[in-house]
């Protein structure tokens, strides 16, 4: 690992609320850059919407040029209409960092506690508490936008690990 | 409806092979103009697939230059992981067509067959059979691109019916 900063966009996927959070880690230090969310409205047709996330999020990979991306891994339940909701929208936010030729990295929702907090059963409240201690700057504005700068410090954690994983995989 | 003819793209959307199907309808006629696959391997990184899926249809796009899109609305069963994979492949499809501006409709699996064959629970071969009636020069390699004929004849003769409703909707 060399000391220039390295880039992190995470994203926290979802049909009506797109969060996104850039991160900056140099050696093991993070350092805030920006976060938000891409909304769309229901009354939109599914593919206007599906196109709303795709530039909200170009927009962010435009103005922030981030090296690498990460997103969480869907949890699936039984309730099939919302998986597929879901899915759409993850589809077309995991293709956004894709067409600037970035490597997507997927985290599982506890993986993503364990590192933020240290229990993989922690809540939205612990997150947000511990994402005030480690990017004390960040001010997520919602609740997908703190859970974007959460996946992209798991990413920032785990990224020389998931590296070695993919030289062995490829 | 003018008499010149109108370009309709179908789509059947998949992670392992999104079928396409482009034909022309002038006044009630309807003609072939191609069909075929984009097809992905399981061994590649999620977002490359989809990746390869918004390349491919979007060469798809630029060759054919469709007006008007449709795509398959999703059979949700309580095979989570299936739906999740078939939802972002579907979400990456609906896409393509939007970002070149075009209007995407949806229609359910029953409708298809209904339109095509004349009964809701058509199988695979009584489409397949009246595909070579309706369209005698068409030569689908795959279930996947013939399907995505299906959708696109559906939609050529749905379209007076569905631009009436989104009049309405709108």
């Amino acid at each position: 690992m060399t000391s220039s900063p390295i880039r992190i966009l995470g994203i926290d996927p979802g049909l009506r609320r797109t969060g996104w959070g850039v991160l900056d880690i140099e050696g093991n230090r993070l350092m805030f850059v920006g976060c938000g969310s891409v909304e769309t409205r229901e009354q939109m047709a599914l593919a206007s919407r599906l196109l709303a996330i795709h530039e909200g999020l170009g927009r962010v990979l435009d103005e922030f040029r981030p090296a690498e991306a990460a997103i969480e891994q869907t949890f699936v339940n039984k309730d099939g209409v919302a998986t597929l909701k879901l899915g759409q929208a993850r589809g077309v936010a995991m293709l956004a960092p894709a067409m600037f030729g970035i490597v997507v990295a997927e985290y599982a929702p506890n993986q993503v506690k364990k590192t933020v907090v240290g229990a993989g059963h922690a809540d939205k409240t612990q997150i947000q508490a511990m994402l005030k201690i480690l990017l004390p700057k960040a001010d997520p504005k919602s609740a997908d936008a703190a859970d974007a700068l959460a996946i992209a410090i798991t990413h920032a954690h785990h990224r020389g690990a998931a590296a070695l994983r993919m030289k062995v995989a490829g």
